[in-house]
């Protein structure tokens, strides 16, 4: 068991530390919040008051915060100055690729080893040990990451160097938000055109309009699994952070020169969504603005 | 075994008419061209050199033409005044929802049962017999419409009344397309953020960006199962053909009211591959324009 420093407590990093100390960890957790050091104490944790003291003697160090700004000021400010040579870090949040790799390779200049490991899975599979992680780093970190990874998930899955794990996770999104749009506007233009929606189903989810979208999480309420459309959209992936992911995507695209024109419209969609969505609704709930 | 009038031997129709031939109907054809004629003569059928001989003595009437103008023409002056009562009028053809209906409503009151039923498969599967149709009209039209089509293809499926056979194909292939577009320009994006392209593969195939354009008909050679990419992106769909229901898409869209933000951005998409593609290449192939 390792003694881990666990730096950013919100809604999803409040489950995971809790799962660290549930499999036995030492865990010293660090939050701006008090309110979520106080959950993390009566989780198992040990709640500190300095980020400096999560990670001085740590073997590991997570972090799970909002965004690049966030992990480039916590690691330059209180890890790279106080952690051990040698100790791990994983950072679990998702941020832009040049980030991920620009924190890695100082890390290393420093004789620190960092892995990106952003997480799919939501609040539920935080609290439940069922996330998934998509790692970027060498073999060596990856080798390591993985027992503690294992620790807050189901699946732990190498995806490449530093910065692969932030590229597949926004590349994935970005292709999930592109489908789903693509996948409820057809639903609405069924509707429309006077098809049953349930028959339409039948139809499109065994033929060549078949995607996750429709057969895992169909946006229709009553028809296919069930899904956060037959809860009123809400719970399920806030189209908020569906369009946070895009936006990612579609920085790192104009960064390193691809055409993404399907993932440029749907962040449209999404950002109109979003706009007017007081609820913090389910992503798949653009199918009510469009129809 | 019915006496069937076939109209229309092109790519698709000659080796459907054959199939209905070799079921053992009595298949009187008709086409413009008189090499298609010499062709249905060799696979045995009746060529004939008038339309109106193809469907006076016919029990069954089936069409299949490149759109909705044509139909809509053959049926006038064709068919309408020849047609014995109560013939069974099966249109096989891809062509817009509004004509769909309003043939069937003139045969209607003529006396004439009308069905939708266009197909998805290509030249093979017509050739094969193994063509999916999507059936739009009543129940007793599908009923009678039903066994002729068995012999052409491996799954009938009663879409709702008519003019829904179109609805469904056209809703299933936009979406087809949509999601082809933004898996080829993710699978792009990947590739320039320097992930191994069979490593996404395998992430995100098993993952919230599954869909069959990745899993059955992967764009990237290589890479997940046998696909038109592993053969130059030969074969398969014709982009053009895409382009065609992608068009008819967002005409009924535009007539019923519909949002298609998703389907429009890929229309252009194919748009400007297809006016750039001498080779008749496959609609995944898109994907070299997007890299």
């Amino acid at each position: 068991m390792a003694t881990i420093g666990f730096i950013g407590l919100g809604n999803m990093g409040g489950g995971m530390a809790a799962n660290l100390a549930k499999a036995g960890h030492k865990v010293i957790a660090f939050d701006l919040s008090g309110e979520a050091l106080a959950r993390a104490g009566s989780a198992g944790c040990h709640p500190v008051s300095d980020p400096v003291q999560a990670v001085s003697d740590a073997d590991v160090i997570v972090t799970m915060l909002p965004a690049g700004k966030h992990v480039a000021s916590v690691y330059n400010d209180s890890v790279f100055g106080a952690a051990r040579p040698g100790t791990l870090l994983i950072d679990c949040s998702t941020i832009d690729v040049d980030t991920a790799r620009h924190v890695a390779a100082a890390a290393k200049e420093r004789g620190l080893e960092a892995v990106d490991a952003p997480v799919s899975g939501g609040i539920a599979a935080a609290n439940g040990g069922t996330l998934t992680f998509m790692v970027g780093g060498s073999s060596g970190g990856f080798s390591r990451a993985a027992p503690i990874l294992n620790d807050m998930g189901k699946a732990v899955i190498h995806a490449g160097d530093n910065g692969a794990g932030q590229a597949a996770k926004i590349c994935n999104n970005m292709l999930l938000g592109a489908t789903m749009a693509a996948t409820c506007e057809t639903f609405a233009l069924a509707k429309k055109l006077g098809l049953d929606l349930q028959t339409f189903y039948d139809i499109s989810s065994k033929a060549s309009g078949q995607s996750w979208s429709m057969t895992s999480y169909c946006p229709v309420p009553g028809v296919g699994p069930t899904s956060p459309a037959d809860n009123g959209y809400a719970g399920g992936f806030a189209a908020a952070l569906m369009l946070k992911d895009m936006r990612l995507a579609l920085e790192a695209s104009k960064a390193n020169g691809a055409q993404v024109p399907m993932g440029e419209r749907a962040e449209a969609i999404y950002a109109a969504f979003v706009e007017a969505d007081a609820q913090g609704l389910d992503f798949s709930a653009i199918i009510t603005a469009l129809e």
